[in-house]
This record gives structure tokens, sequence and C-alpha cells, in this order.
């Protein structure tokens, strides 16, 4: 891991750094405590599609875990995203595209056009491995190399992450949503979420434009693990509560600090 | 109010109170913070069937509320439960034939028997009455008279609760769940959620034995407030998770005291 740039604002310190995956230089950002020396855990965070590593949502829900927990949190820029767009032309157009197509629909998002998500499917295990790969590297300093790791990604960021957790037994804990059954890795999405066995909460938009009610039920029912848990709220693809990153922070503290015993069931 | 007993304990004020209603005593506990003397929030929790106001969810419940938020938690016997059971071998033996009919049924609970789901219904304008009448006796002091009012109640208490919600502008967030469209106040269910404007937090599991999957969805989306929550856990309907407690905690705290404004939407 290569720093860039550090800097250091309201007791969370923010370092621009640079990984080595295969030849290529992978984009991220670390954001730590201030002043912190000992241990301490990380949650990852995927971002959505379109977006890249410090969109205003991952940036405020790093900063909330770094201050409320004292965790690290380390973000990515997906393959084809952020920093690493290969064609700003292409990239713009697809916006522009994106645009078009939500103002034709008259609210909210267009359906995902099967090319773009072919697209999204292929960079998959490119990006697992880099994730991964970020893991090793976050190991090799002894205030992270104990873990525990946790992962936060809606949308493209459970297409990533479903799959990552999976294969990856280091992820402790994942914040996983706004993603149906089928829409996730096509066919695969059922096996996969069938493997899951770590604690997971759920979150799912109602009147979700890019997928059915139906397929968000489907796939947390299909999740493996019994400790699973799925916030449903009304509105878009883009219109989950801010009170739902709260709950995000809630889970972590739960199961990536040494957790205080909640009362008896009811 | 009357009071017959006052206890501390911890920070929390525990008191015992009769509260005539049309010439009947009905019992309950007002619990407050120790030492407050200026105007707090109230909530008010109603108790599952066959359980009381002092059972250990709610005593739980209502210590957690008032330590961490500072609110007061008041908790009323339903008719024919608690203090107010008219016919103690009668409660005795339903209380037996429940445990039976649940260890025939293997696991979990059996389904509600259509003569107590009757006389349940019977039991809520009755109930109402009492709690509308509790809320006019809170607020001839002037620590609560302003309120704000919330409701928590899951399984009976969403029984009481919802038609209670509806009827009564003074209450103007709520805790809700364990409960199905058509089970609540029978054909009534769907009008009534309609008619509820105000935040809910609607809590449900996935395995309950008393509902169908569909008919807590159902309700949950007749709910006619645009700020409505749904959370889903695996388990059968006395297994919620002890969590869901905290979440409630965390509800009542961003609606019923000044909030703090949470991060921009995702």
């Amino acid at each position: 891991m290569k720093i860039l740039d550090e800097t250091s604002e309201l007791g969370v310190v923010e370092r621009r750094f640079d990984l080595d995956v295969a030849g290529e230089a992978v984009p991220g950002i670390h954001w730590v405590p201030a002043g912190a020396t000992g241990p301490h855990p990380t949650v990852l965070v995927g971002h959505g599609g379109t977006q890249h590593k410090r969109v205003p949502n991952v940036l405020a829900l790093a900063r909330r875990l770094v201050r409320h927990l004292g965790v690290g949190v380390v973000a990515l820029d997906a393959p084809e995203h952020g920093d690493r767009i290969t064609d700003p032309d292409a990239a713009r157009a697809l916006l522009e595209r994106l645009a078009a197509r939500r103002r034709e629909a008259g609210r909210g998002l267009p359906p995902m056009d099967p090319e773009r998500m072919r697209a999204m499917q292929k960079r998959v295990p490119k990006h697992l491995a880099e994730w991964r790969a970020l893991i090793d590297d976050l190991q090799t300093d002894e205030r992270y190399a104990a873990g525990p790791f946790g992962w936060w990604g809606v949308s493209m960021g459970t297409h990533h992450g479903l799959p990552l957790i999976v294969e990856e037994p280091r992820i402790t804990a994942a914040v996983l949503g706004l993603a149906g059954q089928r829409l996730v890795e096509g066919d695969r999405s059922g096996r996969l979420a069938g493997q899951v066995t770590i604690p997971i909460l759920f979150l799912f938009q109602w009147d979700d434009e890019l997928m059915s009610r139906q397929s968000g039920l489907d796939l947390w029912d299909a999740l493996g693990t019994r400790d699973k848990t799925m916030h449903i709220n009304p509105g878009g693809h883009v219109e989950m509560p801010g009170f739902e990153y709260r709950a995000s922070e809630e889970f972590f503290g739960r199961h990536l600090l040494a957790a205080t015993p909640e009362p008896a069931q009811a």
C-alpha cells in the first residue's frame, strides 16, 4: 500500500493510497481514528454503480464508523469507476444516457440495461482479488492484522460483497442490500446466498425500480445464516433513509466490537 | 392516578398505581428517571397476550428507555391479564392448554384458537378507553402534559395499539409488530392501517407460527404513513432478538427527543 496523501479532520485521519494488484495501481482510501495505536477492526466499504470511493454516502459512513466505533474503514474504486475510468468519454456518455432514461421514466431509475449488467458481472472476479489483496496488505500491519473485518456494500456493493464474503473467511459480519435474487451474479445468487454463514444486515427499498419486492425477499430468505435481519423502507433505489447508516453502525458495533450483552428475548 | 407503592433502583423510579376508569381500578406502573423535574416524553407499553404489565421484556424495555433516553414509561394490565384476572382457575387452565398444545406442535406456538381471538377482540374498545384515560391523567401533571407520547406493543400490543394510534392524535410514533393483516381487528385491519399517519417501526418474525409471512408484509404495506420501517428476523413468535429493543430505543430517540440530523440519503 503506497500512501499518496494524508489529511486529518475532526478526529479522522484520511489516507489516499494506491495498492499494487497484478501490476495495476488500485486507488483507495483508508480512514482511521486519529491517534489510534492499538489493534482495531476494519470495515471494507464497496460503493454503488457509477459511484466511487469517496462519494458523500461512503465518506459520511466512514467518518461515522471511525468516530463512533473507533474502527478503521477502507474503500477502493471498483474497476471502471472513480479514478479507474479508462474511457472518460464513454463514462460521461453512460451517465448522460442514465440521466436521459431517468427523465423518461418520470421518477426513479430506469431498469438496468442487460449490457451494463453483463459488464458489471465480468468485473466481479477481478475486484474480488483486489479486496482480498487489500486485506492481505492490511494484515502486514499489526494494528489491523487480527481484524475482525466487516463489509458494507449495497446495490453494486452487494454484487461484489456477496461473493466476497462467501470466498473470504476473514470477513465476519456484513451489511448488504438494494439487491435481489437473480440480479446478483445472475443464476449464481441463490447458491451464493445459501453459503453465507456470517451475521447479515440486509437493507431493502420497497419501491426499488431495479428489482421486484419478491426478488429482494427471496435473496434475504436464501441467506444461509440464522443471524440475519432485513430492514425494509418505502421509496426507490436511491431513497434509502439516512437512519439506516445509524443502524449499520449499531450492527458493526454489535458484531465487530466486544459486545454488551442484550436483554433476554421477548 | 393513585400511587400504591414507589421504589427506586439504578436511576429508575418505579411507581405502582391504580387508575380509576368507569369505576374500575386499572393497575399500572409508571417508570420515570430518578430526580427528573422538567417535562419529558412518555412511552406507553402494551404487553402481549397472557402477559402482564411487569413481564421481563416490558420491565427491561422500560428501564432501558428511562435510563438511555430519559423518558417516562407506563404499562397497564390489559383486561383479564395480570392483576385483572377475574377467574384465576380459568387463566391457569388456559396457560396449561396453551402449553399442552405447544408441546403437541413440537416447536413454537400453536395457532390462535378462534374463541380466544374473539375474546381478545371484544376487550379492545374497553382497553382503548383505559389508555386514553391514562393519557388524560398524565396530562394533569405539567411534567408529562406536553408529551410527546409514543406507543410500543407487539402481538396483542399491536391489536390494542393499532386502533389506539388511529383514534388518539396525542401518540406521535409507534413500534408495532408480530401481527398480520386480518389478524388485527378481523377485517378492520386494512382500513385501520391505512389511517396511520405517524412514524412506525414494525417488528416481524419470518417463521411466526401465528400468521403467514404475507399477512405481516400486507399489514406493513397497508400502513398509510410514508415513514415506516419493517425489521424482519428469522424465528418464531416468541423468538424476537434482543437487539430489536435497542432498535426500538433508537426509533423513540429519533422521534420523541429533539433529533440529531442524520446524514444525507444514499
